[in-house]
């Protein structure tokens, strides 16, 4: 099968918390331009002229996740690890409420203890760690799901920090990829939930001391990811409506002062 | 099979808003001790000695939620309805962190637009609505799950204000009933779901103005969901482990100032 | 979203028992050329260029269904009711085998009682039936899958054959439709499934005495379910592998007499 | 919690093929009344008198599973391997409809390429091995469900046949232990689903070389497996009903000719 073109680009933008690039020189070596350079141009090298790509950084006014941007991003990608407790809980509520509207969401490795990652799944997200050059297997369990499609099985990630279960999460609405570690352990390191009207992939690979995101298996997973969660219909926020006994014949349509008609978020 | 016994009693604590009960003369007439007390009267009549069961309310101090009742509580019920917004942050916070370390939470009818049933979806949870006198009619699609066990297919509920699809939650664990409404909605009537080592039921049969609360089957459901939802193990929160490599061998153990060392909730 | 352009078009084959229309009056007469030319002609009508249809019957050599014709095949359609018993084991055996590989297949109405569905749900698949005139209301429980885009929600058909529930399949690993008929009963009606490498989607709207493969909706439905179903990559049957170790390494490959070699199909 | 009391014993009956036990001296060193009489000795020293447990091979006449010694089975445990095609389809017929009857069954180890498991997935079941003294590591990614509780996370097997991914299964209703080895492999090793009325739950760790079942983990696992798996209803094969206008409320019940009421299996 040919690869799927769309008529328009799919509009991404990539945040980084931007904190370990900026104080440790470890990692400013690795990713001289920041983890979100370096994954924003994975996906312009895999994805070329079906996507354009931003960045926007926790240092920027609104962490750079205005209103405005947020309107114009279908899937935004989330990176943080140092900082989640500096980020604003209003642009919290803003991505959030986007996601549930439509946009695609997809929370990379330490992301997984964000306010917004934990907060679209209800659970606490911790997990097992430890950063001792593990060698990580990431092992395909979804060979035909779109998100693998040309990736290696397995992606051999020759030095990372181990991330393992358990992992206080939801059960995946589909498991995409489990991780092993050299040190024995394991970890459900590709999962995809909908949440609302968006699509949210969770993909685990990716620590800001090893250089990760320099790897082409793990920004075509993330390249796959951006194509995958980009929203088919318009957005639009789940509302409450009252309706009337026949609406879906008559047409005819209610209003009320209930006060689940300020639903929605 | 014969019914299971447990050593203990199961300890239940049916929280209610008591809103509507206290202000609506046409309410109080249906439960004059209030919907909580029905409930918790049926969960006693259908599960005798195997419960003990209390009651809590809006009005109470800290909603009668305290620490120490949340500590003696196996399985929590959750009504609300006028006065969500009421509900203290803090006792939200609470309850989220019990359920994730093992108690068990029925989300009854209305309860869909409460905090603590938004946290644990992580979305909307919002629904169509319309208070006219339909009949539901409640369909078993899991006829061997605990939950289902002695209940008639269908349930028939002669009056009852009606909830359609589309119904703003994540894809349930188990899906066990749909409901017909005789305007011809649907509507996805009882979900299961697993959030950290809790168990959450929501059952959606049940309205201040009609007498939904002392029909025997919803009574029967809601004890099914009582003995469902009971924790199997010990309660804790999921919690972050730093782990050396080995430790599953060595029984070696690390603590580390490493931020993520302070998550759970 | 600008809908999805592919670089080839989706070979479908639609396959009809063919026998109700050969030899009872009324369906002949909603059906002049039988239920496989509406279906076909329905996809057809709303994926133009981006399909290329052929259908295939059980009175033809193979009942259509070559080695060749299903090599042909991205997805494939399946209705049957009064010949379920007829299809030979041998075309059952390789349908199964290659939807394994990967083709698509969509299940509609009464081929629920299929062998091919049998087979790939592992279950009994009854349910229970009326045929009396119900109208049936097709509720979308899924709005932003793509086999929703552009439905409405609900779809009205005027007159259907009654399924309800239980109706004994796996739990889906999607649930896209919900109906509801006017006698009250609910049913699963759009179901999506992974067997293998392949996609299914089993969607129960559909009748030989009822005109509902002439509604509009109902074809819009069917033709989202093609896109959908339509391989993404290579076809292959699933194979079991000896692997020495570390073979994703050393790129090392094994033969052996094991029995198990001998696996797939 | 304290354990689960039940009124009266569940009948266990496990089947073991009993081939490399009776040919190869290597088995029999490790299982001299073979594997199935060790499974059986592990679920009595478990459960006590909350079993009764009796073996069946498949040298006895209809490989010990009349339909007598299935009518009064609650579990059935299954481990095969040399001789699948060796099981009479007429006794894989009866399993299979027992087990959508609602029978328990528990498919361990090489079991997966075994007819009735086949049957029940739909899938080839095929994956990758190696018998190569690999450590296996089985951890626990349900922490909170009945199967696990009491057993160890990781459960370590010094010496095991490898099984890795792609593991060709139905995606699982529950994914509860994920095993690594020390070759850097993962597998999906126990899985539950519901197939009609009936739980299956499959259990990888096991093999006819290594003293597997002898590890009190294992045995652990395959009795809490034997626990969740009982039936909790009446047994009854679900069945297509004929449903007259308002049924449930009239009672009224229709019999036909239709040749789906030939249904069921």
């Amino acid at each position: 099968m040919p690869e799927v073109d769309r008529g328009s680009p799919i509009r991404v933008t990539v945040w980084g918390e931007n904190v370990h690039e900026q104080r440790d020189a470890s990692v400013k070596e690795i990713y001289p331009d920041g983890m979100h350079t370096a994954i924003a141009n994975g996906i312009r090298a895999n994805l070329g002229d079906r996507v354009v790509v931003r960045t926007a950084t926790l240092q920027e006014p609104e962490h750079g996740l205005t209103e405005e941007v947020l309107a114009e991003t279908d899937v935004l990608t989330w990176w943080g690890h140092a900082a989640h407790g500096e980020v604003a809980d209003e642009v919290v509520d803003r991505v959030h409420r986007e996601v549930l509207a439509g946009m695609g969401i997809l929370v990379l490795h330490s992301g997984h203890l964000s306010k917004i990652f934990r907060r679209l799944m209800g659970t606490t997200c911790v997990l097992d760690w430890r950063s001792a050059d593990d060698r990580e297997l990431v092992w395909t369990v979804a060979p035909h799901h779109p998100i693998t499609q040309g990736v290696p099985n397995p992606i051999i990630i020759p030095k990372q920090e181990m991330y393992g279960e358990y992992f206080d999460i939801p059960a995946p609405d589909e498991l995409i990829f489990i991780s092993s570690f050299s040190g024995g352990e394991v970890f459900r390191s590709g999962c995809t939930y909908r949440r609302g009207h968006g699509k949210v992939f969770y993909f685990s690979p990716g620590d800001q001391e090893y250089p990760v995101y320099h790897h082409p298996d793990v920004l075509k997973v993330i390249s796959n990811g951006v194509l995958w969660a980009a929203p088919t219909g318009e957005r639009s926020l789940p509302k409450v409506s009252r309706r009337p006994t026949g609406w879906y014949e008559t047409g005819e349509t209610l209003s009320a002062a209930d006060p689940r008609l300020t639903g929605g978020e």
